[in-house]
């Protein structure tokens, strides 16, 4: 597998026609079975999805479903919420780095939609048959530092699952199943760098994963926070048991 | 940047020398700025670190510093614990895929000090000056799919902290610090293979994070658990919450 970024995408525009950017800083070099690593945030660009900084904590709210756990720090809170797409993000994903100056930038409304649609305007555009990520990064439990996950996806097995082949023993492998898409998003994420202006990456080698059919996109790689042993923040839970365990205490004493 | 897998590394057995394994299997083609990943199974039965299968839950225990959260499924119980190298981790890291029948495997005793003596072994063989990170493959939070992560590494930066630098706006970038380490070992494992007996791969084109210090390994990447919002499951926190507003309602109607 070969991952390399892509050079001369400039500033993004609303408006912009990705696939037009992309096809010409590709420059007739992709080929058929190539995965395209988009950052989120050109997508939201050309997507219009900006709005005034004076809005952030409002926008934030707009974007959440539930808050998943908070804390305060010096600079204010963070606030880790679940989005609208069942991602769980600090700010829901509203991002306010890399933006015009008074601006912050909203994650697209539908990135499996955005994925299909550069996927199938490249088709028409250079006759070539490419997977697409759209990437965003994320903090993660237990691990310091961040990574890049998927949260679009068109035309890749976003998820590999083994579960009923069997190791090299003959023994059934029941619980693998590889996050494909994500594994791809951190590999782009090496190559493309924050504060270098590299939006988008190739990832060439791996075909084998590359469909005909658009699939599920990354949607199928959140798990639904009902099966989620980590839904809620310890002391998010904590404090929900304590009232529960006082108002019980009280139900009985009455 | 290229990541391919070496071949023909067979079965590895206790006082295996792994060094030599990989110098005969890159068979002359590792370059000064590579970045070997190292599946950590190899790692732990070259290192001896297999056991009667009849002990896994004893195992399990004695490698858990601490439970972080549980669920019973028809299967049985499964248990993510805090491992005595801070990982978190379902069954404390205690494999029983792809090992001989009858037989678990341990995690390696120290992986950091695993990579570091691989590196040097393989600069005292060969010449060159490469990396090392030994992966381990891990559910996560909020995802469906697993992933490989760095349990081990040597002479790479295994955070590459972007806070205090710019973005192309000039804007300060608080936050960011991309887990190289991580990102890389997930790199990894789109070629390894779970199924393939492909052990090994080699990162090549990222020799910006080769350093000349072995560095304070993959460690550095674990976040201290009084630091974690999800330092426990919600469903046991939750009980811990309640059990205390039960023992406060007592105490105060007392």
């Amino acid at each position: 597998m070969t991952v390399f970024s892509l050079d001369g995408i400039g500033e993004v525009a609303p408006g912009d026609d990705l696939a037009a950017l992309i096809a010409a800083a590709a420059d007739g070099a992709l080929a058929d079975g190539d995965i395209l690593l988009v950052t989120s945030k050109i997508v939201s660009k050309a997507e219009g999805r900006q709005l005034n900084a004076v809005d952030r904590e409002e926008a934030i709210t707009a974007e959440t479903v539930r808050v998943v756990a908070s804390r305060e720090h010096p600079g204010g809170v963070t606030r880790i919420v679940e989005n609208r797409l069942g991602l769980v993000m600090a700010a829901a994903g509203v991002d306010a780095s890399n933006t015009p100056d008074g601006t912050i930038l909203l994650l697209p409304v539908d990135p499996d939609a955005s994925a299909r649609a550069l996927r199938a305007e490249l088709r028409t555009r250079l006759g070539v048959r490419v997977g697409v990520i759209i990437t965003d990064t994320v903090g993660r439990p237990w691990r310091e530092g961040q990574t890049d996950i998927a949260i679009g996806a068109a035309g890749i097995r976003v998820v590999d699952d083994l579960r009923g082949t069997t190791d090299a023993s003959g023994r059934l492998l029941t619980v693998t199943a590889a996050a494909t898409a994500d594994e791809l998003a951190a590999a782009g994420d090496l190559v493309k760098g924050k504060a270098s202006g590299r939006p988008v990456a190739v990832a060439r080698g791996m075909a084998q994963i590359v469909t005909d059919e658009d699939g599920p996109g990354a949607r199928a790689l959140v798990r639904d926070a009902e099966r989620d042993m980590f839904r809620l923040g310890s002391d998010e839970a904590y404090a929900a048991g304590f009232a529960a365990g006082l108002a019980a205490a009280s139900a009985s004493s009455s």
